[in-house]
């Protein structure tokens, strides 16, 4: 193990600009650009990780996610430190490397590879070859808090121990606590000989305490950014991790200048607000993908106890449901509710059309317009996605349950808590095609429902679509949507929208109907 | 040691309200206290410390400063929790007991007192009076990362432990390491047996880890607030530590109810953004506190690194410079430039003015109007505080130097890095009465100038005051200010100002002078 004046030695990478690109979509201006570089040059980090090198996609992303060689020899020419650039192993073949790394040479020091443990045998042959153009190469072994006792025995790491300057351990999901970040260096140190790393990302504000037991337990290189920018939670904050050094071990930092390197990135944090909360710090305890969590979370409405529910039981009265498939009735058409405004506004119409054809049904796959059908006598079903089923709870009465059925997902007992009433009403539906392909899309399980019941034609109601001002997570879910209705028309399935719609699809004026 | 059955069950209090009132004037509006106290209730939280107990105050503090028996009622009406409410030792004696513990009677279950290291010995006597009235009794010993070897050796630890219920390990500055909670532990269990708790704050990231080595090391209690709301830097988290338990030892946690708590708090986060930053984190390092850490930062803008080299040689070339006391002047009169407007309004006559008296002589005590005099052939002193030697850098020239020096402070060596031209003319002032009595202040040293040259009258120029939208560090300067002056006139010393004041002192208008 090292000594105190070996620890200050140690190598630093910080790697604001690939990891906070996360946030920016790799764009970051030129002013920020020549003031992070000629900052960092007066502090002791050893590396730059300037970003990814990327073959071409086809959505927009900045010039950090392709590092382009102009945009090389622009930071070269503007600091002393040594530069790195990552590639994500996945995307990446043999063949593609002229074409990646050509424009490094003389660059880029070191190339580094993001690699799941899964592949790591694939990497064996990419890390020789890159080797062998004259870079030192690293391995970045992600997911590290979910690595098999047996990783460690894979041959891959006897090849790799002979191409690698430098392996690191990274903590994807920021769950690792100091004690298993020293039993897999002990387990590394055992199975390899090449130098060690570790990238540390923050959801249970371990990455301070895991890099300093890294360092204790044998790394020589850390991975830090500024403010923590980065994914999620975010990483090792730079400015932390070399207070603390300087408090430690005594290595020399300029504070004045550190100061002025964290504050320009105040504004940055002011508008994207990375860092730990609590939908993150579940995704840390329980090592889960934290934009999954979050998307569930913001996009799907799932309630953390349900996230939770798939891992590890909370408390929960689950063992008290028989989910059973839900009766089959004679219904041929469906009514398919959304969450758009349009019923609501055409309230009288759409109630009208459905009180003449009491034999449609209506399927809803949220339930913000559920007031508007409430009384309807029509067979009705109801989608239970996200914490519907809370939002319901004040929303229907005994008098309603009639008639109606609450369909849960098989994916999440997103309905932990039924209240009394609606006990008797909830069924159980068998993955179909859609919820197979569109995991946790209410809109999907409507298909497998309409597909259940053999129905022949759907009508949409309230997917009216979203205007200019849609969130990110909204027009995710639409194109999601859209999607959907696009296979359904190829499944020879009718598909119309009775009120205005943004959806390419059908449409059917529900005025020319009654 | 406890094993991970006996983890999970040992005791949490959240101190949401005591701590988080350092941010809101310990003001909190009733709905998100009825929320707080609904939401707590429902998750594994044992104790709930409401507020501090205190005598009156000159200054506004809201009822959780307090702790009103109408407020502890109220509370107590709403919440299965405990009730604690914590005094701060230094402003209570025996028998202040009564007035302060007299509404706390079957409401409040525990009284934890707040101490200094240094005022262990005092609080025995005040413990065992709170003890016989049927309270449980803990002590917060404070500034745990500073505590003495010799501390554990006091006959005080041996009388507390036949009084006291709780002992809690306060870690003030939030700068310990793992390593050293243990230490502590292992000390204190050597020195008494009664439970021990641990209270973290999170300047460098520890809170959590702290927490958790505590528990290994044999607390039986811990605090956190929701979303670490608390000075400065804050807390442990409530969310973050629950979620760990959770996960690691099973302690059940409804995560639906504990984001709705936290979620609670987000308001209140952005509009005081509690958390750390490099003045915290530099704080915790070096366990100074943060407040004057902060203070100094933002009020006197001195910079991190002369802040650091108080505690720790940063790089510097201090030992270059000998300083010396300026040589006297015969000087009867000094104009006092401050950092306002007026000067660069009334540019031509200020200018005017002192050519006409080229013997009298001109103090900075800001850089900020520098320009309006620059030129002029007045003996020109310039107080240093904060960063000002930065500022002035590339406002002076070469060929100004004759008939000006500059006066750093004692306390800190603000001027690290002086430039060349500048270094024949840097003195050094034996600290005067002024500076003894308001350390930092630029003004206090101007005072200590005018005093060293026994010149009998001093003209403002600049020191305009603020306006309503001044910030509470430019309140607190001018509070400060307007004490000096006031000081000064009781000292026979005449102070007038010669532009439009908001201060409290005579005018003469400079108009009325040329």
């Amino acid at each position: 193990m090292l000594n105190n004046d070996q620890k200050k030695n140690i190598a630093f990478l910080d790697c604001t600009l690939r990891d906070g690109g996360y946030y920016t979509n790799w764009d970051f201006n030129t002013g920020l650009l020549d003031h992070y570089l000629e900052k960092t040059n007066k502090l002791p980090i050893d590396y730059i990780e300037l970003g990814y090198r990327s073959k071409v996609k086809t959505e927009y992303r900045g010039a950090f996610y392709y590092s382009p060689q102009f945009l090389l020899n622009y930071c070269k020419n503007r600091t002393d430190k040594k530069l790195a650039i990552i590639l994500n192993e996945k995307e990446v073949n043999l063949q593609d490397l002229d074409e990646l790394l050509d424009p490094c040479k003389n660059i880029i020091q070191m190339v580094r590879l993001a690699v799941a443990p899964s592949n790591l045998s694939r990497v064996v042959d990419i890390a020789e070859n890159i080797k062998s153009r004259g870079f030192l190469v690293s391995v970045n072994l992600m997911y590290a808090s979910k690595w098999e006792q047996n990783l460690y025995l894979e041959e891959s790491f006897r090849r790799l121990n002979s191409v690698l300057d430098y392996f690191y351990v990274v903590d994807s999901y920021g769950s690792m606590h100091p004690s298993e970040v020293q039993e897999v260096f002990e387990k590394l140190r055992g199975a390899m000989d090449v130098k060690l790393g570790f990238h540390g990302h923050n959801n249970i504000e371990m990455a301070l305490i895991n890099s300093l037991t890294a360092l204790d337990s044998g790394a020589t290189i850390i991975d830090g950014t500024v403010c923590g920018m980065g994914r999620g939670a975010g990483n090792l904050k730079t400015e932390l991790y070399l207070t603390v050094l300087h408090k430690k071990y005594n290595l020399k930092v300029d504070f004045d200048i550190l100061n002025d390197l964290s504050n320009s990135f105040t504004n940055l944090k002011k508008k994207y607000g990375w860092g730990t909360n609590l939908p993150y710090m579940v995704s840390g305890a329980y090592s889960l993908p934290q934009n999954e969590v979050m998307g569930q979370v913001k996009k799907r409405f799932y309630s953390l106890n349900s996230i939770i529910s798939e891992v590890q039981d909370v408390a929960t009265n689950k063992e008290d449901f028989k989910f059973s498939a839900p009766a089959k009735k004679l219904v041929n058409q469906f009514v398919l509710v959304g969450g758009g405004q349009s019923p609501q506004k055409f309230y009288s119409f759409i109630r009208e059309y459905l009180k003449q054809n009491p034999e449609m049904g209506i399927i809803h796959s949220s339930s913000k317009n559920l007031e508007v059908f409430r009384d309807l006598k029509n067979f009705q079903i109801h989608c239970i996605g996200g914490m519907e089923m809370d939002r319901l709870k004040n929303k229907l009465f005994v008098e309603q349950m009639e008639n109606r059925i609450f369909i849960v997902s098989q994916e999440r007992y997103s309905a932990l808590n039924f209240a009394e009433k609606f006990k008797q009403n909830i069924r159980f539906l068998p993955k179909g095609h859609y919820q197979t392909n569109y995991t946790l899309s209410t809109t999907a399980m409507a298909m497998d429902i309409v597909n259940y019941y053999k129905a022949k034609k759907i009508m949409l109601i309230g997917y009216d679509g979203y205007d200019q001002s849609a969130t990110k997570e909204q027009l995710e879910l639409f194109n999601e949507n859209q999607s959907i209705f696009d296979s359904i028309q190829v499944n020879k399935l009718k598909v119309s929208s009775l009120t205005s719609t943004k959806y390419d699809v059908n449409t059917n004026s529900i005025f020319s109907l009654i």
